[in-house]
């Protein structure tokens, strides 16, 4: 999908919400249990409740992964039901050198390999330049490359400042734009932390962000939306637990949840995509 | 594994040597294409071949994952074939939070998730500690963190010195001690940079490093165990295409390679096990 098209798409639906598919048999409805494919049964209940509502999807592969082949199944039959028109991350945090991205490229952006075909993962930066390349080699697929993250423990390294005040997301931020452009970048920025949202849009005032943490997680969609909109747009904020597991009736449960957000989101494009 | 099962492989093998398991379907050779699964037949025959002289085995989860179910099939086969007294490695780098981390952990170590029963997880450092904890929870399972890479991207971030000159990966070498121990945790230490693990040493004189890069990627071993070894050895040394695809005659070549190492090994042993 190309930065046009994803713009579009939320300008028309008013909405920037993007859906995690934390899919975990665990803990969908128990409805779902009896089908042959209940991953898959419950992802199509959301996909289709949410499809109006939300501009991408993101199932989170640790969950795929963890059910062995038949997830890998359930994650190709997601894939292939959400509308192409909506923007599809895969949520691997995949980061390795050379032809190992490579591989993890084809795995998730080629058909012709596994048959997955997502218009972007996220792909962690520890490794620099050759872990991010290989996927930047694929037209119109993305790389959503880890900035600051929301979790207790991204204190533990993203906030360690160099000798000049830099801190290490902030050369992950600088250093990246060397390898990608607005327009086959994004980064994941922790939406619990609004208020370095301006520092972030400091260092990337042009390129896209994925907030996580909206919802179950405590950010603020208000706050995230002042700080972190740009001129187009600027943001997918995910919402996982908070619209998938809403209740026990899935379809009705998760069309209201998203329902309220895209009206949230409606409001501030409003106020604040000027 | 028990860090003293691996130790005293190590010392009756007389072998610190690890087996990547990079194995492709364009690079294996072609008498293989004919069996029902190409990839786990040249993976035996590598393993036929090496299991005298190595005492781990890393299978490159990309490689794998980039095959689909087929890929998962070809590893589960893989991981059940090595003889249980060899150390195995899942190289993935993973590295994401909280109950995402938990799925990947149990993907790998628990077989009642997808069936894989691994001593050991690549992790990504990045996102902390949470991050990272999740799989130190496993008994007799390891964590192998990358801390100093071998890849020319390894500059980009790794070295990045803080206002007291204490790079980033040192700051990694000792957070990440806080969480786990020497029974539980290894890191990841790119073998062309010899005069690095000096350094390294000094931040995590007792843990075990896994050296990637020696061989097709130019990393001496004998620098390496002058400098890496400690007194429990506390080095498995990483070959991958220099073993696996030293000839089409894959079971011969890869056992003739397999050897060399080990010849160059025991005398590394001998002089640098003090």
């Amino acid at each position: 999908m190309t930065l046009k098209e994803l713009v579009q798409q939320i300008l028309t639906k008013k909405s920037y919400l993007c859906v995690g598919l934390d899919s975990d048999p665990k803990l969908i409805p128990s409805s779902f249990k009896s089908e042959k494919d209940p991953i898959f049964a419950f992802n199509k209940a959301v996909i289709d409740a949410t499809a109006d509502f939300a501009v991408a999807y993101k199932p989170n592969i640790a969950f795929y992964e963890a059910m062995g082949t038949a997830g890998w199944e359930s994650l190709q039959k997601t894939i292939d039901y959400i509308p192409k028109d909506i923007f599809t991350i895969s949520d691997a945090k995949r980061g390795d050198i050379g032809n190992t991205a490579t591989k993890y490229a084809q795995t998730f952006f080629d058909p012709s390999f596994c048959g997955l075909d997502f218009d972007s993962v996220t792909v962690a930066p520890y490794m620099g330049k050759d872990s991010v390349d290989p996927f930047l080699q694929f037209e119109n697929k993305w790389v959503i490359l880890l900035a600051l993250t929301s979790n207790p423990g991204s204190l533990d390294f993203q906030l360690i400042k160099d000798a000049e005040g830099k801190t290490f997301y902030q050369h992950v931020l600088t250093k990246s734009q060397e390898w990608g452009t607005v327009e086959n970048l994004m980064y994941v920025v922790g939406a619990t932390r609004a208020e370095f949202l301006q520092d972030v849009r400091k260092y990337a005032p042009d390129h896209f962000l994925l907030v996580p943490g909206v919802g179950a997680q405590g950010g603020s969609l208000e706050e995230v939306s002042k700080y972190g909109m740009n001129k187009h747009v600027g943001l997918l904020v995910n919402s996982s637990r908070g619209i998938i597991y809403a209740g026990n009736d899935t379809y009705n449960s998760a069309r209201r949840e998203a329902m309220k957000v895209q009206q949230e989101m409606e409001s501030c494009l409003e106020k604040y995509n000027k």
